[in-house]
């Protein structure tokens, strides 16, 4: 099996956007990095956007990724938010794709079930397993950075899985 | 007043992205260019935002545009569709930001309104007051590439405006 493979997990939004960037070292995920995109809230939609798309670029360039991973979400009813939550979206996709980043989107039920064996988990669990899989005694990360840790760690067993099994 | 501003207009969207670009000249509008973006449909989503991204940039490098403009829309009533449409603004707001151009942001009825001079009027009024403004008898564009325009029309009137009433 590959040694080294790095993931980026991202979880978008126009304030904050969470990363977590991991390490495959023998089947097992390692934190590379973790955090989150703050964006200056006064400026402008498209500001923040770019905001978002040159941070995400600049934690590519740092860490070398291989690959990206998003939630496939949509948790909202409301379409003004669903508009607000697409446009962080496009600007990270863009990023990364503009890096020639492949990209795997999960439903939300997906990475909980990867993680934690069971599509409803509460997000306690998922942030639970996160710390463990890392295998971080005490995480200090916000949820945010949990949340994309849990896309990224969720990317590298889907991966691993699709390998073993040939498919 | 100032001569030769360029204004890019964008009308966004997964699969087709409008554009249209106008440069004022002593207070009237010249087209520069105009067309439509079609992402590869087959491709993933990301593949496809940052396929928007590059060519935006590309018509930003070629016509050096000063400022930007998009539609502040929100016709849509399902979250998923906002979804979408929200990833591809995203993709172009990061485009634009990222390239330092300022941008404007009109709701609809604001666009109508300034060109034809009813909030409600048809596209098809629209659509003619775009070629009438800039003196083209038998427009040849796509609705997609005739609605930035109009966007980077409303653009520049209300800037004119603006700088008129010093507000």
């Amino acid at each position: 099996m590959e040694n080294g493979l790095i993931v980026l997990g991202l979880d978008p939004g126009t304030r904050v956007t969470g990363y977590g960037i991991v390490r495959e070292i023998s089947g097992q995920a390692e934190l590379v990095a973790t955090g989150t995109i703050r964006t200056p809230v006064k400026r402008d939609m498209a500001t923040r956007m770019g905001f978002i798309f040159d941070k995400v670029r600049e934690l590519i360039l740092r860490h070398s990724p291989a690959e990206a991973a998003i939630e496939n979400v949509f948790v909202s009813k409301n379409p003004s938010s669903a508009l607000k939550l697409g446009q962080a979206r496009g600007a990270c996709m863009a990023a990364c794709a503009t890096s020639n980043l492949p990209m795997g989107e999960y439903e939300p039920a997906k990475v909980k079930k990867n993680l934690v064996g069971v599509g409803n988990a509460p997000k306690s669990q998922v942030a639970f397993m996160v710390a463990h899989c890392l295998g971080i005694k005490k995480p200090d990360w916000p949820e945010d950075a949990s949340d994309a840790l849990a896309i990224a760690i969720c990317h590298l067993n889907e991966r691993r899985m699709r390998k073993l099994t040939g498919m």
